[in-house]
């Protein structure tokens, strides 16, 4: 099976873009409901909290877990993937995270080479994304901003409302200013504003869709990776798991997945 | 010692009002940050997590806690007294939760009889302060409203801005229309924005500062329970703990304590 991992509902974003093109394979996601949001937390927590969840994936007998999730990706991503994949008897497991594939694509389009990043404060503060691009092209330049108070307003519904849109024109002015050409969305749940965003910056800025921009990755590392891509499962089966209420998480997935979401089941990761 | 503690910095309010009255106890804060917000969480997980916030405070030494947070007050603490109190050996040790007095305050001073109560998601779920109002005056009329933007609003210090003011009206719009006379900022990060729900009423609502009336209460709760106040150390201490980063509980705690913190401890609970 593959696993989603999230520290609440903003992997859904990306698990729907997956799911259109990868529809025949079983899928677990992990919420992390009961102790999300992560976007404020330190890195040791993001990571004790993430090792948890991958135990969790590779027990239940996925073969690969995806970090949809920023913060998730730019905290704990390398070092659990150190830890969980050089561990003896463990070479049939895999953990991709969300950052790599959305850079990549950012450094390969912007045609100015000005890149702006608007995500939580853990992952702006752990400057991943950036360190990432200036490794792939040291010669872009890229405008990060921290944009913490859109996650609370996405999850209350309230991002339609003209005090979300007026909170987004404060946070994204300084990006305008920079004269950006490209803006990577490095939070799961900034799609639910892409409309927004596109409003505010025009047509002279590509705002990046990261979940389409992952699950073609995604649907191209299997391509390239037959060991693991032999040992997934296709019955079109998909399991629900979170760490707090599942009739929460039942009536607020909807709303990110896009679809109706069946079965939620309770676990306890720690 | 007498432990303070709460999801995270909101209970800091409640704190300054406490040693404003009593400062020569020694003190532990104990704010439980890795998994805050506890605002929108359910009642299992946010009894969980006080459990063992209220274990580790009577290990160290607390004979008194103090949930110095409205959710934990409303979805735990009925059910922790009941286990901790009344487990054999465990005599010495007193919960309080910071609803009683408030409420008792409320009822005692309302003159039309008509409150509002505005808190998180939980709190206003849990119906706690509801009850305890019905069950001191059943003809109290009783108007609650949850605000779940205040919190990150107040914790990204954007609440003074015009946007915050313009979500704030939005919430007590349909308070205003049912003419309270009587205001319970029913969670503990509200009091930092006390003037704007003044100005929004005016002189006919009195709107409550609960961090001063629970502090009241304190005293005079030690007063009535000398074999309490006899256990609890007078060098005028304070250890401050988080389970999240001590670097980012010293930065955020000034802005809430009014006051320098001195030394923060991580801890860990789970």
């Amino acid at each position: 099976m593959i696993g989603i991992f999230d520290s609440g509902y903003g992997g859904l974003t990306v698990f729907k873009e997956i799911r259109k093109l990868l529809p025949d394979y079983d899928y677990m996601y992990l919420g992390d409901n009961a102790r999300a949001p992560y976007g404020g937390r330190g890195k040791e927590k993001v990571t004790s909290f993430s090792r948890e969840a991958v135990k969790f994936l590779f027990d239940k007998g996925c073969h690969l877990v995806l970090f949809a999730c920023y913060t998730a990706s730019s905290l704990a991503l390398r070092e659990l993937q150190k830890e969980f994949l050089r561990a003896p008897g463990i070479t049939d497991k895999k953990i991709l995270g969300v950052i790599r594939p959305v850079v990549e694509h950012a450094a390969k389009h912007s045609r100015k080479g000005a890149i702006g990043i608007v995500a939580t404060r853990a992952t702006i503060d752990s400057k991943a994304l950036e360190t990432e691009l200036k490794n792939l092209k040291p010669e872009l330049k890229i405008f990060p901003k921290a944009c913490p108070l859109l996650v609370p307003l996405i999850e209350e519904h309230w991002h339609k409302t003209p005090e979300a849109r007026m909170i987004l024109k404060k946070y994204l002015r300084s990006l305008k200013n920079a004269n950006i050409d490209t803006l990577i969305l490095g939070c799961t749940h900034y799609p639910l504003m892409m409309s927004d965003f596109k409003r505010f910056f025009g047509k002279k800025v590509d705002v990046l869709n990261g979940g389409k921009i992952v699950a073609e990755s995604l649907v191209n590392y299997l391509e390239r990776h037959h060991e693991i891509k032999s040992l997934l499962s296709k019955n079109g089966r998909i399991t629900y798991y979170t760490t707090d209420d599942p009739e929460r998480f039942f009536e607020f997935g909807r709303y990110f997945a896009k679809v109706p979401i069946e079965k939620v089941e309770r676990v306890s990761l720690s």
